[in-house]
């Protein structure tokens, strides 16, 4: 998972537990057997797996709702904007008919996280407690920035910035899994869930670990991150960085995978179309330098 | 106090009170008897009397911040731009050697609210603690108006447009007291606590209540704040309008006042120079009409 996320549910004094997934997405009897009545979850496109849950698993999880008068579903579509390929599914706000979805939003993927521009979509009976609770609070974003926002939507321009962005950010996936697939290191490498979202997920086989191979990388001018860097173990303490990587690529598989591969959550975010070779160069490098 | 301050500690689950002030300050015996770990106060400036905490009654409050290892006080410094008048008083924050002062402030006052732009400067230790258990958390603050804020503070213009503001303001006090001096309303009338910040006090000598004064107010025009809106019974819960409104300038005196007289909130932050002369006349329109 995404660590700030469980920092940000303990600091507020939640008991945080963390569900395996599978490739559908959210394993259904692990969040029964968890006890949780609130659930977090990226249906669109989970982070760092890339995963997205199924319309079945979709379903399962309004089911699991409608199980208990308390329970409760963030929806986390943080880069919503950003199917690359296959059909949209719906969001799990859109089918709610309980009242019991959360749905949150940001603009951090769109037109920049330094903006710190987010949203949240109550459903009406908690929208009304917000406010009985919490309506006191001013927004934190400052009203100059809310009014660019709001020019910015109904212009069409902010659509018309996505579509272009979201193609631009096609092109370079596209050129760096074709350089990828193209390098000598390409026998060895698999791309998983390249069709949403802003990241995607390289496993590598070999006999090196994670930490080796990102050391590697770094040597060769490119920085990996490292899957087990996101994993947590059962009792909800994040993946130790040492124990971690000696773990991975040796003996047991990460939650959610069935193999022990090390693998890398590849943000192309940032990444220039210029820089798609160098980036697979030295990928492809520190995979051939570690192999074993 | 400022409403929205008790809502926000008690959001985070505080048990607050509200302690009351005399003429230096927050009342020292008054706090002891609370049982507070905790201290919010607004030494420079408070909101909404004005009063400015005096240097004995600052060296008493260090004084009960030492009798309690784990006493701290918020200082909260919300218009310390504003000084109008008068020798300027060390912060609380300057004089602590026991690094139990929080200090607050706001660009709210000296640049817009609508910036959202504010700092907390932590004694060490708690900003250790801060950074341990809550630094994972970025600033809500856009970099983009951070940039722009720190180039402001950098280039000393923001100290050029405080000047010009401040005497601006000051400028606008000093036209409006002089016209409520020379209006017919001008015996019934005592200002108070005008030397520091954004606001005075204006205390009426009348038989009327502050709900009449105020409802007279609207009929001529100007919007009135009476000060039993900002009082609190013993009891934390917040006066009530009606019940409020109907014991002033009649029966018990608001806490930290020795008469019954209505006051109000004279806030001077967006009345322009043009103004001054319609909102004297509407005041004094309103109190003569109402006085008995």
């Amino acid at each position: 998972g995404y660590p700030r996320l469980s920092s940000i549910y303990a600091s507020y004094g939640f008991d945080v537990r963390h569900v395996p997934l599978d490739a559908g997405g959210i394993d259904i009897d692990a969040l029964d057997a968890s006890g949780a009545d609130i659930v977090h979850i990226m249906p669109s496109h989970q982070f760092p797996t890339g995963r997205v849950t199924s319309v079945t698993r979709r379903y399962e999880l309004l089911g699991w709702l409608a199980g208990g008068s308390e329970r409760y579903l963030v929806e986390d579509d943080y880069d919503n904007e950003f199917r690359m390929a296959g059909r949209p599914i719906p969001s799990l706000a859109s089918i709610d008919v309980l009242g019991r979805v959360i749905y949150i939003g940001t603009f951090s993927k769109s037109l920049g996280s330094a903006l710190r521009l987010a949203y949240m979509v109550l459903p009406p009976v908690l929208a009304a407690r917000y406010d009985a609770a919490l309506g006191f609070y001013s927004s934190t974003v400052g009203v100059v920035d809310q009014i660019c926002l709001a020019r910015l939507l109904e212009s069409g321009d902010y659509a018309r910035h996505v579509n272009r962005y979201r193609t631009q950010r096609r092109q370079v996936r596209d050129a760096l899994l074709a350089a990828l697939a193209a390098s000598p290191a390409a026998p060895r490498l698999s791309v998983e869930e390249a069709d949403s979202g802003l990241h995607f997920v390289l496993a590598v086989r070999t006999g090196a670990t994670e930490a080796q191979i990102a050391r590697a990388g770094l040597r060769h001018g490119v920085r990996l991150a490292p899957m087990s860097r996101y994993a947590t173990a059962d009792d909800g303490a994040p993946w130790d960085d040492a124990a971690g990587y000696a773990g991975v690529g040796a003996s047991a598989p990460l939650p959610g995978y069935a193999d022990t591969m090390p693998r890398f959550v590849m943000q192309y975010d940032g990444l220039s179309p210029e820089a798609v070779p160098r980036c697979s160069a030295a990928l492809a490098a520190a995979v051939l330098e570690t192999a074993r």
